[in-house]
């Protein structure tokens, strides 16, 4: 990213943003919806002469009044369903209505590859910095899965929009209500909608999220963009490592009550030959298991990179066919309290063990062959 | 009703509140909400001292905002889901703080059962007005299918609460994706849930509205709780008529996507001996046909008596083996027009003929003997 150009808020540049959307598909376990699409969101708000503003700790007063914008809904709709560019606009001001006043800036709720866009062209059209920051930092499939949600902002008043100005403003006696809530009006909406929400202060963002992701999102994307041999490059800044490497060899994946659910099986290649892995998802991947082992789980990220490319592949785009190597990468600290897990860990998606941090299972440092 | 009560607006009696309620299951065609439950509601209210005001025409200002309040869900689910009393109260809230003023009345969405009550209730726990008129002049199962939304008051922004707070207030493109919105939420809320919507001046409900349907049913009520026999006092109170009379010998309802749905058979008894007809319910009756031919349907009323009490029967307590009178009502002129029989007409619930008024298939006058 660029230097203060006007006021001390960094600008975005076109290539900032492409790095933002690479970085962020990584960090998006295989969710957060599809990177290219998101970047042509933005791309398409700034033909029009808009500028994008990121905003540090220090950049905005304290009590600056914040919502958290992100795209609801199955990636595999979401790379259908056309998008109006209003959806998002029609959400704000619904909330702001609701609210009885305006917001002025915005965060990001993940670093997914379109989640971590559709924020930045909000707030490109109405001229409102965006946070240095998520609830995640990384992509996960419901409402209550944030850290603003485990850490003190609710999720409500929360309004979803479609492209058809269809709105629904909304409030729950909890944010595990609320997503459900969201996600019946979502499916309604054609599958995909947009959202805005968690209406607090800057501080209490600052306090709540993960800091500094979209500029985390912003080096890894310069580090796919820029290092050959990637790997080298990439695992020291996410202290991430290889866990599988394989092909695709069967894939179940369903739209099904607004995500996309399945599973991916890995056969074996190069040092895991003869072995099989089995990569479970919802919207983003879960957990990697070999037979009932689970080698890495949510809340840790795992994210499947093209064997050639180390591009990350994202759970719409996968096929039968396709080699990959497993990333696997640490959450960030606040996921590993005892309420973040109950939100976010193995036993909050049905499993019936509790979490391992991935470094307990995996060997450290382990580096293949990089193209 | 009683005359004017310190202002010139009537006070309703308790007596009051027990024929209205029987009078709006009658003209409920069988949906509409429980008219016992809906009572118990507006009592437990009163029981604090609170007054229930009802207004005329004359009694407001034209420019008054009123909105509209209704239960929404299957009555299957109705009966059984407890209320707190505080889910239209909590719809109302919501609304008000969305539009940015405070209501100053509100008007029934229909005369059914229990929708002709709780609007009573939220009136007496307000100590706000309720209009002398519904947007029905009977009951239908969707949010669209009301004068109001058809003669240019649209549903949103309509709010939709459960007991337990959850609120989402919703703007639709259409009054039918309204309906699909506010029916989603319903079923994430239980399946049964208040709302408050199509947000108007008085002016406007009046022009849009069925007028004195609250003291039609308030007459009618009368009838049933005095007239011995009844049946020759309420058919010309109502222009009704016996078109089928008969035994339920089979009855299929079930409760999916927010309604309660099915159909009962009826083995003619008496002069209707011999015959078979079948009754359609979507939460109220919709038509009664024999062999192919529809005798009665929407948007004209159709409603079981009981043989013995001329007790109007709703569609959630139907059973086996219930030994009922078909009674027959032409619908409100209102609704005879193209754009109304396009909202609420045979076609609009699915069948492929248009609709002929009662009347013209009925021996009008056909009067059975009565208990």
């Amino acid at each position: 990213m660029r230097g203060p150009v006007g006021t001390r808020m960094r600008e975005l540049s076109r290539e900032d943003l492409k790095d933002i959307a690479a970085g962020a598909a990584l960090l998006g376990t295989g969710g957060g919806g599809n990177p290219y699409l998101g970047r042509l969101v933005v791309e398409g708000v700034l033909t029009s002469g808009r500028r994008i503003r990121v905003a540090e700790a220090d950049d905005l007063d304290c009590d600056t009044p914040v919502a958290a914008m992100f795209g609801l809904g199955a990636p595999t709709v979401g790379i259908e369903k056309i998008r109006s560019g209003t959806e998002a606009l029609t959400a704000l001001r619904a909330l702001e209505r609701y609210v009885g006043r305006p917001f002025q800036a915005i965060a990001p709720i993940e670093m997914g590859g379109s989640n971590s866009m559709i924020p930045l062209a909000l707030g490109a059209l109405t001229d409102l910095p965006v946070l240095d920051l998520d609830g995640m930092g990384r992509a996960f499939p419901e409402v209550q899965m944030v850290t603003y949600s485990v850490y003190g902002i609710p999720a409500g008043p929360m309004a979803v929009a479609d492209e058809r100005g269809n709105v629904a403003v909304m409030e729950a006696r909890d944010d595990r209500f609320m997503e459900r809530m969201a996600r019946a009006v979502t499916v309604v909406q054609g599958g995909h909608a947009d959202a805005v929400g968690y209406p607090a202060t800057a501080a209490r963002f600052w306090a709540a999220g993960i800091p500094g992701t979209l500029t985390l999102a912003a080096s890894i994307g310069r580090v796919l963009r820029r290092a050959r041999p990637v790997l080298p490059a990439l695992l020291p800044l996410v202290r991430g490592g290889i866990v599988f490497e394989g092909k695709i060899s069967d894939l179940n994946r369903r739209t099904v009550g607004g995500f996309t659910r399945g599973e991916a099986i890995l056969t074996g290649t190069g040092t895991d030959g003869g072995q099989t892995a089995r990569l479970v998802f919802q919207n983003e991947n879960l957990g990697l298991f070999v037979g009932e082992r689970p080698v890495v789980t949510v809340p840790d990220l795992i994210t499947l990179l093209d064997y050639e490319s180390s591009a990350p592949l994202t759970t719409e785009v996968l096929r039968y066919g396709f080699r990959v190597r497993v990333l696997a990468m640490p959450c960030h600290d606040l996921w590993r309290s005892p309420a973040a897990l109950a939100v976010a860990g193995p036993r909050a998606f049905g499993y019936d063990f509790d979490f391992e941090p991935w470094d307990a299972f995996a060997s450290a440092g382990r580096m293949p062959d990089d193209t």
